[in-house]
């Protein structure tokens, strides 16, 4: 039922914007929990990347003084990677377009994120 | 001399912007070739963590579709760590306070990271 849930909060975020083209709310050592991706997208290879960007981007993030983690953004001349603290357990990544609108994005992927905390 | 020249691209980047708190040049290989920080924050730190995030990066966005590198941003709750890559050799790497505003820094990043691509 709550994976259920939890699948609702991503196809609701994934219709925000045609820009958004997949996601997925991964535990934060790197299982899988919920996930709408495109056909043809491995589910363990997105857990296992943002796992790791979410690992590295703690430590970076402490030792350059910049205090808790709370986003990684990977920009790749074919589109975006978003990872998103989504409470303590889980991490909301998002894939989008490379035109994608940043702003709206962060907007509502910041809720989704909220609503997973609060699912989780 | 390029030394100094990339030091003063970095200078005037840092002056863009009260956000900005600290810059530097880092070679792909995750030495430092120029910096601009503040007292107290360690250059080969900075060097390391740029370098470890950039290949990470890499690997994400290839393994997720999103095609070549482009940019890494970090965001913590006491602010932003921002990689560019400024040319083939290089990487800006860029430390903003939690306020920023990030259309303003990223404009003025791109501008610097193409010309430390030239002088390189």
């Amino acid at each position: 039922m709550r994976a259920d849930m939890l699948e609702s909060v991503l196809t609701e975020l994934n219709g925000t914007s045609a820009d958004i083209e997949a996601s997925g709310v991964i535990s934060t050592d790197g299982l899988m929990m919920a996930a709408v991706l495109p056909q043809g997208m491995d589910e363990d290879r997105v857990g296992a990347m943002s796992a790791a960007m979410l690992s590295l981007g703690s430590r970076t993030s402490e030792e350059l003084a910049r205090g808790e983690l709370e986003q990684v953004l990977v920009k790749g001349d074919k589109g975006y990677v978003l990872m998103t603290h989504a409470g303590e357990e889980a991490v909301l990544t998002v894939l989008a377009k490379p035109r994608a609108k940043l702003g709206l994005i962060f907007l509502d992927v910041k809720r989704a994120a909220s609503s997973i905390a609060d699912l989780l």
